[in-house]
């Protein structure tokens, strides 16, 4: 019952984290052999093992991790049984579990980023093609869900162009710049590399396309705090276009519907509903990212040089959250690459509101106003004088227009690696 | 890398949700059958297909359930096919597919509760023992990590204890009160069952040992929220004495010690230590607990007659929040029951406590007293003129044995189905 | 631009913060003096100065609690200062700043659930007022904001009623039986007090109308948080209330608003609107409940005998969160009370929704029905042979009505001090 | 009892709101005539009116922002009340409410980020001196609270350091990048502005010396969850600091100290204790942070072009955050500042751990190592041959003192305005 993707659900798997970390320990040992600190031949036979990944058992190894409070002490333990006792000394040799399940954490947040910026793309992309398609079509602007002013479809969807690409740009950032190896041994100072413990980091960073950072952050949980925010935010966008979704597809409103597809939005007992249950879904995920992200945020202050509790709470809870976090955006991509839009349904129900807003004098025959008028209150159709469209008024839709236009040409500017 | 226990794992399952929706269709069949709704065969013919439950696939269930927003439409197709078309109408007649999902919650919440209970009492009974054993061992209090005045460590535990009845007594009045079915088709006024309606929620409560509520509960999520709030603050409980034995088990301080357990606390890098892996673990559960509980908490004001994505993000979040729950109260009762305590070094981190109480008069050799101090200030024990312990103070140790008595006469009071 | 009401802000202004401190410090000097522990002429005069509440500057004592980490110290400082030495030495005796604060917090929970209390039986009230007049009004029942079948606005005002019931037995229960008084002295065992302790608890606790607990609850928040709980779950009851409200009033559904207060929900650019400014204030309020009680939740674990930073976080976050909660309760009691409801446009919407239904066999002349019906679809009016209004089918409202019945038949029931 | 400074009190007060609103529509009427929407004499005295910012009531402000959802409407009321009829409708000519409340926010948090920088600047300062001075001053590195291996009390402070310096780059970066002007009128196009909206909203942005927006950001409210998850993570690095120093002033520890300062960290009935109060301070603000920025975070999600309930959580509870954040981080460089090390203790502390890192090996007389060790256990100081510092292990402390170098080189070369 997970709300996530076949590929977010690979990407955050036991055995995803199981290849990640011994991607590290091939790594290391390599980097160790290069820098002179462990000897070639130990380096080739650590490699080989962390290759033979279908040797390590991730039931064990989940099992072996709820009981040590973490599983790279049992992989460490696991990887020494596949060498002899010379060899394996050299597995893991100056690090410390924190170090392969930090890098491994920033291994899978990479393989996750990648996920969630192609389907922002697709997102964005879609979004783009129905704010250029829609750009003039008119509607009625909702406020506190009340009927408003006339907009355009267009212009609601540039709305989301302009916040998708924003937490594509945030996270882009933390793919580019944000992503580095932990590696600090046990105390954060790399005692047991000695001398050579910068070129170690160095090289294990450039083997495994990380950054290396100015030292260890094995208590410096700022790149996983902004990581996970920045994912949630993501989400959060996602939720806003599946609510306007969700309002839009009510009946009695009607004017855009996620698109239908075999399994989703059925009703066990009313076959006749045409549920958004893609929406739903978005929303649902939406709000576990919330609260998974707080978690995260809120294991920020840890002790000393390791936490007791703060940190063991991440691993689980990230993957947690990149699932739903890869739902949502993922869904939402599908919503919008396929949302039917109804103009003439647009259209009729702007016709309901702008007699109201005609009575006030906000609109008249020469467009747009803003008068004084009289105190609240509520009108009915039978109250109004006659009926103006949009069309009628010179300039009304000109503003949304533009708008639309200017989110389109800034999209267009986005570069694809900022 | 679950943090929880194997039983706990297995009570939250795919396969335990799909175990308690069958028995959901099955419960319903009957009692419909004896309410004259349903016909007997057909009642009968339901049955023992959800007898069958090896023949539903968790993991084909869980990814239709990922299209259609919840599991239960896949279910119920899954139940449909495997009856000829005359007998399939009888599957889950007039009941909606949230009926089966949130009556699943209840049966699940159910088996959690009573886990999470025998765990509590196992907790509280191992603390009783703590508080008992050293009802008169002096150590320092610690007030904002500083040594205040002289306790007894069995009146901490008693602390401990009195919290660990109270979150016992809200699950039992959870366990015992809250728990109903939910049956209200899928407008919730169970039209399709006509007047039958409420003797069919009759007996379907009474087959699946829940309450009848007033009307479906479609919409009023008091019952999870409830539910989720009461075992995240029994997480919190839990924290809380996790959190004293970190502090406790400090080299520097060195007063108590979970036990050791094999494959538990060890480093990777540091084999002499001995981590507070278990109460670290605990730690991280209870974050956890929290988090995913206010992901429930949030949940709470859905719309009109079934929310679009509060309702959907409940099933997993609370089998998460119950699998962290699970393992925070387990584990504590594995470390209260297995806690090694050293007099002799509270004695000793006491006995430098004192000197700085006497310097101010607030020990004298009359005993506990409270005056008028001059300013504030810091002084070495090389400003006291002389070490006076609690054992030569009379009465000072009295008013904590006589809490410890209190706790204890209490804890023997409450009563087990209360 | 508090969202509350005037007697919640004072219910939990500066000013009623020290007048419960004042009356705990008042009550503690009685009970002593009665107890034997301090001269009855000490206690006197350290109550005549605890009822010179003008005479403490809140600003002052707001800032020195700032800076000393709880506003006690400061308290306790001038009101010694109000007294000659001799008798100066009374105030406070034995206690600790956390006993102060504590205590207070009690009293002034007790004043906030009074207030909460006295709202959502005005908001029950007038729920069982709707349920009563609209019992047999239809309407169509929504699920994941589309409509589904016919219900009655009785129903959906029914479960509303149950909703506010439950709640306001969860928060009877705390306002009955889980506010004590906080007396431990610095080390939670009262040793100042010597074997006078309980009775000066006892005496405390019955001057002051609260529970003597078994022991002093520095760090057992329990009381704190289920507290939070339950008034955080009872603002999430409220919003799913507001929630109901704002869509049902959508100019496109129009079925119910909240009623128009002055200045409430006017527009500065748009005075032709009518707003559901109060539903989305209480949603506002909930929202912010949610959150706060969260941080309060959060704040459980706390170290040792006294916490360093959670207990610190845990007044201000009270205050507020009680501050929205009690706006929320009270707003909602409001938009009940008023609550314009248009039976007429409820059956226009249902008659749009019914022809769907009908074309899938759902409703049939003999009443509603549950068959097999072919894949989904989406019909339009056109698709429909004919219409037929809940009115024409026998039994169709019936369960509606008895449902509503059975809720206002329990409302009845619930006991005002249960 | 409000947890912050003066500073930020003011920044954040009901009066700093009015001031800013007023600067919005002063600003608004100045860009409006200088684009030739509005008449210059309009402006003039619309300006005029928006200086005297005495003659608006806090007070009934914000009683009135209570009761219509948001401050503005009464502003805007008020100020078309001090002017003639003819000039009054120049007044917030084409914006709507939101447009002047989230341009508030914009300008009111463009001064809590310079406050917040500047303590920021100031705790790296003092950090950075922290590190340089102790930079090879041994003490023994702690993980999971337990003593590991030596390191130095600069690499302790060299991590604080390289955490403060990220979260001050990303506060610089949203104080230079992501302020903008709201300007969008009631159904955000800019409507009533016609052709001349663009050229009024860059008016705007120069004169208040903000950034101009694509478009209105109305319901995309990734600005104030960004600016609000990166105050709450700067908070949050602040509580790991102030978490280490509660650690180290535990009595049992005493390696370092927050300063004395009068009023803080005193007890009301134990005044020999000293308190981490400060540091018990930062974390209680961190908690609210926390849970503060979650509300704003879970506020993302908006409905169409205002939302009903989402929005009007956020003002308050941001005003809130920023409280808590800037209370924390101005406190903490306090801390920083004044921070008293005492290295004879880390000596101390780090010998009694040694031995049983000679033991198995980790440390030997050519310095440190890895081996393979036996099973793990648990060595008093009697099982260890002999004891052998630091001072005595060639290189043990070089990796240390290299990083705190390159944290030290990393701060010197961050760009005040990156």
């Amino acid at each position: 019952m997970v709300l996530t993707t076949d590929a977010m659900a690979a990407a955050t798997s036991d055995r995803a984290w199981i290849r990640a970390m011994l991607d590290f320990e091939a790594a290391l040992a390599g980097a160790e052999a290069r820098a002179g600190v462990i000897p070639l031949a130990g380096a080739k036979a650590v490699r080989q093992c962390c290759a033979r990944d279908g040797d390590f058992d991730a039931d064990h190894l989940g099992r072996q991790g709820r009981l040590a409070g973490n599983p790279a002490v049992a992989l460490v333990a696991a990887l020494r049984r596949l060498l002899p006792e010379d060899l394996a000394r050299w597995v893991h040799f100056g690090a410390t579990s924190q170090d392969v399940v930090d890098t491994a954490l920033m291994l899978v947040l990479r393989q996750v980023l990648d996920l969630v910026l192609d389907d922002l793309a697709r997102a964005a992309e879609a979004t783009a093609r129905l704010a250029q398609r829609y750009r003039s079509t008119p509607m009625v602007a909702r406020t506190l869900l009340q009927q408003a002013l006339p907009t355009t479809f267009g212009r609601k969807a540039a709305g989301w162009l302009v916040a998708l690409d924003e937490v594509t740009g945030s996270l882009r950032h933390i793919r580019h710049h944000r992503l580095a190896v932990q590696l600090g041994g046990p105390e954060g100072t790399l005692a047991a590399l000695g001398e050579h413990g910068p070129r170690v980091v160095d090289e294990l960073a450039s083997e495994l396309g990380l950054a290396a950072p100015v030292m260890s952050w094995h208590t410096d949980r700022t790149r996983v705090a902004e990581a996970s925010g920045a994912l949630a935010l993501a989400a959060g966008v996602t939720g806003k276009i599946a609510l306007d979704v969700c309002l839009l597809m009510q009946n009695e409103v009607g004017e855009a519907f996620e698109p239908v597809a075999p399994g989703r939005g059925g009703s066990s007992s009313m076959p006749h509903k045409r549920n958004p249950a893609m929406s739903a879904a978005v929303l649902a995920a939406w709000r576990r990212a919330h609260g998974l992200s707080a978690i995260l945020l809120g294991a920020v202050a840890q002790e000393h040089e390791r936490a007791a509790g703060a940190w063991q709470a991440e691993a689980l809870t990230f993957s947690e959250l990149c699932q739903a976090v890869g739902g949502a955006v993922s869904v939402t991509a599908d919503i919008l690459s396929g949302l039917e839009v109804d103009p003439a349904r647009m259209a009729h129900n702007l016709a309901l509101a702008e007699p109201r807003a005609l009575a006030y004098g906000l609109l008249t025959s020469e467009g747009p106003t803003r008068v004084e008028v009289p105190a609240p209150g509520w009108l009915g159709p039978a109250d109004v004088p006659g009926w103006l469209g949009p069309a009628d008024v010179p300039g009304w839709l000109g503003p949304a227009e533009a708008l639309v236009d200017r989110a389109l040409a800034m999209h267009d500017k986005a570069e694809p690696h900022a």
